[in-house]
């Protein structure tokens, strides 16, 4: 066999030799199943050290792509056919697997796939979203907290670090919490990526596919999509103007039998209703009586713009009964997604091993960064001034939704939060009248996207009046009251 | 009734009038069921308005204290007695659901709970961890690009943004991997919170509890954690010097019919073996033949230290067979919690979407700096150096084992990565050996760790090679032989 080989090459020998082999094996001219030439041959027909060819055949054999039998030489391996390549675009190609993903109910509302093409277009007014006015994070402020943080903490930043969360971020949440009238300790503090996580990891520790979970009717969106991601069996207990109907809730336990119990008690998303105190309490009484944990997504109760506030479920908990929720993202800055729970009992540890298997932690740069934002009383600042704006706004939309649309349509005004929950006039559906809306500039969130069935919710609309300075707000109740008289 | 009341107070009357009904509801001094004064007679006892008493009674109803009959008066309610608080260190007060929290084998192993206990202890020297140097951390450049993107991108870094993971970052990742010769595109690219993460996902998607996943035998106890913590059937297949036994493989998969195959073919963890070339075909093959997804977790591949660079099994894949895997974790900055997936198909969507439930997205702001850092060319240098620096601490450890431990040791060395996988003289067990070699001074992760049956194990232990210089490596390195020398 003739092999050209470079001696003043600085590719060493045995790797020229390699290559030719391989090459001539990939590309067929050497034959399936021959046999290569005995390395003492080679070696001598190439005037090399049989080393030499012994280390190439070595290598070409580690590869598969030639085998030697014991004591009769060495031999090309008919190369492993891979399936063929799809076509792009050839549905009917991709692994029967891809064809058949498991049934889980991740598809959005035909109507809110709508929103997303509005998203960025210029002179658009958007009351669809779910958190609060973006320019007043307090973006320069944090800027100098990380510099600050990466300057004295350096590497210990970039490391995992405790794996329930910074420990004097848990510290600051506890104190945060206490001054609300909810004492804990950081040792049942665990920090999550935002709100959203602890709930996946509540809800996914203690249910199993096809285990009941009951929630208020409507919902929180995000908690109706993951549970149907992940196969539970929904149950729904209707809201009013005091929140979940905690007398209709004793049936549902019984008849049910449910895992846990998601509830919004404070500025309730969408409906924008608060608990009452004696629902607060009965709620703890039935969670005791029906062995039930509740989870108590909290994911704005300080934003808080006049009456009194109610104890937290928490607060209530006589011991183990309630997982506490509540996050940084939707008054601060969504995009560092840090998130809490407060939890007791074998329950903290439980969940504590499972966010570890999960995600290992949440980025400890952001939770130092945040610790030192909070702990010098920004935050309470940031707060107490984004209160103020925000009633401001509330208002303004509650003006405008009077003077622009005022025939027939219902309101209950929230008392915080971030959400006004209105129901059309007469049978109007909310989804029909998206699309006009967009065409006048303007959108807001359907009401069937927070309802079981999506048609409970067809004359429902929630609007976010936290996001839009008064004027720009009023022009988009403006174009809605166009879209609406269209109808 | 006779209630004080000052005129003079900042506290509105009707405030002071509800504080004492309160009071006296919660203390008992006013019966449940006795009915309070009529609103008209109240204000004229008290010499205030008939609004300002009918204020007070509306605000503790709203609370659950009292109730209205309707021309009958306002009655208090009987308090809702809250269960009992629990004692502290009562475990029997935990609710039964606490008590028999789902079994999901969240528990770590004995052995690898003393290894917490020399966590942070000053001349300790640990070969257990699972990452490289912090000291090689670029926390400095680091700094700097968070600060740029800061001034640059204020308030946008720190909004949700795209689901899929922050484009340009994307795009940068899918150039990163066509260089290593894994040709993809941003589209096919999502983002998330390390590539544990990506592990939950892609096993949360296609999976439910009592399904079946095929796993190299030992492999990864993050894995190995998840897939217990989630209830599936865990299978194992062996690995030899060249990876995954995939001869075995066949009948593996004709009996179990696994959902997933679980695969690190590169430095695998804990062996620090490469799957050969031929078998990587040989591995698509197979998925394509039995109809089943393979999870390509290439956690350290461009770690190489010496040898060629195997083919992705993600570049075998002729379409929406493989998903695959990385994390910029091991070598740049595990804090960060960044890593990424690459998919086609089907799946990928439902991935996106099912991240989304899970946690919403990742930090925007740790993205933007990271695509910052990563296509300034500086990830490149990084690696270069971090390969030369991790090269010369292999051959020294391997030395030093030479040196120190050589009678009856077994190691197959590793071409590149972070662990030398290393079987003791005879019998010996590393559960036994770790408490001595902490009273020594040194740690290691013991082999049991990376098997389904932890006994399977019991001979073999991992070591870090990359965590430490050569010198405090080898001094290491002596007292694990003094421990040995002990057992």
């Amino acid at each position: 066999m003739r092999i050209p080989i470079d001696r003043n090459s600085p590719t060493p020998l045995y790797e020229q030799i390699e290559k030719h082999l391989r090459q001539g094996i990939l590309n067929g001219s050497l034959a399936p199943e021959a046999r290569l030439p005995a390395s003492r041959q080679l070696a001598s027909d190439l005037g090399v050290n049989r080393i030499t060819v012994e280390n190439a055949y070595a290598a070409l054999e580690a590869d598969g792509l030639v085998y030697s039998r014991v004591g009769s030489g060495t031999y090309i391996l008919p190369p492993n056919p891979l399936p063929k390549i799809s076509r792009p675009g050839d549905e009917t190609a991709w692994p029967l697997w891809q064809r058949n993903l498991p049934e889980r109910s991740l598809g959005a509302r035909a109507a809110v796939e709508e929103l997303r093409l509005t998203a960025g277009r210029a002179d658009h007014i958007s009351f669809a979203g779910g958190i609060s006015d973006s320019n007043l994070f307090p973006a320069e402020d944090f800027r100098k907290v990380l510099q600050a943080v990466m300057r004295r903490d350096g590497i210990a930043a970039l490391e995992y670090g405790d794996r329930r969360g910074y420990a004097p971020l848990r510290e600051t949440i506890a104190h945060i919490l206490a001054s609300q009238g909810l004492q804990t300790s950081p040792e049942n503090v665990l920090i999550t990526a935002g709100s959203q996580q602890a709930l996946a990891l509540v809800s996914q520790l203690l249910l199993e596919p096809g285990d009941t979970i009951l929630v208020e009717s409507p919902t929180y969106s995000g908690a109706l999509d993951l549970f149907r991601a992940l196969n539970f069996r929904i149950i729904g207990v209707p809201v009013d103007g005091q929140g979940m109907c905690v007398d209709l809730l004793e049936k549902q336990l019984q008849q049910h039998h449910p895992k846990l119990v998601y509830t919004i008690p404070n500025f309730h998303n969408p409906t924008g209703t608060c608990l009452s105190g004696a629902r607060r309490r009965e709620l703890i009484v039935l969670s005791d009586r029906y062995n039930v944990p509740i989870f108590e997504d909290d994911f704005v109760g300080d934003l808080r713009y006049e009456g009194r506030a109610q104890p937290a479920l928490k607060a209530l908990d006589p011991g183990g009964r309630v997982i506490h929720v509540s996050t940084f993202s939707k008054m601060l800055m969504p995009g560092l997604r840090v998130g809490f729970l407060v939890a007791d009992g074998p329950v903290y540890d439980g969940l504590v091993k499972f966010k570890r298997v999960n995600d290992l932690a949440t980025s400890s740069l952001i939770q130092r960064a945040l610790h030192d934002y909070v702990t010098v009383g920004r935050y309470q600042a940031h707060l107490r001034r984004s209160t103020h704006i925000f009633r401001k706004r509330r208002d303004a939309m509650l003006a405008a939704i009077q003077r622009h649309l005022s025939g027939g349509i219902d309101i209950d005004p929230p008392q915080g939060g971030l959400f006004i929950w209105l129901k059309l006039p007469g049978n109007l559906s909310a989804d029909d009248l998206l699309p006009r809306a967009i065409r006048e500039g303007v959108d807001f969130m359907p009401g069937g996207n927070f309802f079981l069935d999506g048609g409970d919710g067809a004359g429902w609309l929630r609007l976010n009046f936290v996001v839009h300075e008064e004027g720009w707000a009023e022009e988009g109740i403006r174009r809605l009251a166009r879209a609406v008289a269209r109808l």
